[in-house]
């Protein structure tokens, strides 16, 4: 049921329109905005048109940023030649969490899914094959998500790119660290199995 | 792990103050604002601002509205001596649904909670007393919510009231219609019983 109250009601449906946020939670949000101060208000106001005029994506590798280059593709200490392919930017993320890989980014910004209608012109590869041609770049790491779509597009780009003398790697598939075989699923097993390692 | 880029950094923050909101909701918020169109983002951020500056309390009811009186209040067709006292706006939806109720409402904005410094100097429970001596109120129907808080709150207004004569009610309680007495819990299996009617 709606509020009679138009500008409420105008607050529910912006929040509504979010991923994974229903009814409830936006009108849960919107009541949390009206108790803003109006200090507090403006501040968020300006949070969304700050956001969206002033984060762009990086000129050589798409991860968002607020200037030129990204502070990754900026360092002297990362490896340039080492280049970690991936779907989002929230992926990148993930990567940095482990604090063990020292080379570079290339973010996709999607998969290639017919599904979707997504193909390769939407995503950044022409971008990631202009990098491969111009700069010193010795390995790829694919580390897209092991889906269909993921898979897919590590091969798509992979047969693309191995005409520059690139080495094009994937991530290890396997059963994640401290899951239970038991109730690992079958794909996940086959995998695990075929990538065995000597101990 | 924040992200490097100021702007995002910031509207995720904002997201994540929201109730029930936590880090990865937020941030796939964020993302979300990121993927708007510029109009969309400024429509967005305009209906925060809105909603804050033209958002009020009712001068009577004390329930969310854009003009003097809410449309409840201003309506020719609703019972002023009837008046339903409620927590909070949402509660007066919840009433509304149910087309049940012909009656105006007494939104408190709240509960009497010492635990939590409310007292009644908080809540809108001054002026609910001057609706009474003012106005030909015959009936208040308490619709705090079945907490000791709501039942506390619930009793102090009725003892303000009496005075003035006019007949104070509290919603009935018992098994929710629908439900397993099986599952239902002591207490209100006890007000239940307590307050059986004869078939």
């Amino acid at each position: 049921m709606a509020y009679d109250v138009a500008a409420l009601e105008k607050l529910i449906e912006q929040f509504q329109k979010m991923p994974s946020i229903g009814r409830k939670t936006a009108q849960r949000m919107a009541f949390h905005v009206l108790d803003l101060t109006d200090e507090e208000a403006k501040e968020f106001s300006e949070a969304i048109i700050n956001a969206h005029t002033k984060i762009h994506r990086c000129a050589l590798c798409h991860n968002l940023t607020e200037n030129e280059l990204c502070p990754i593709c900026e360092s002297v200490n990362r490896d340039k030649a080492t280049v970690c392919v991936v779907e989002e930017p929230k992926d990148v993320l993930a990567m940095e969490r482990t604090r063990d890989f020292s080379g570079v980014y290339h973010v996709l910004h999607g998969v290639i899914s017919p599904m979707n209608g997504i193909g390769p012109e939407q995503l950044t590869i022409k971008s990631l094959v202009e990098r491969c041609a111009k700069s010193e770049i010795t390995e790829l790491i694919m580390a897209t998500n092991p889906t269909i779509e993921g898979d897919t597009t590590a091969m798509y780009i992979s047969k693309l790119i191995k005409p520059f003398g690139v080495k094009v790697t994937r991530l290890a598939y396997g059963i994640p660290v401290g899951a239970d075989i038991e109730y690992a699923d079958d794909v996940t097993l086959m995998r695990a199995l075929a990538g065995r390692s000597e101990l």
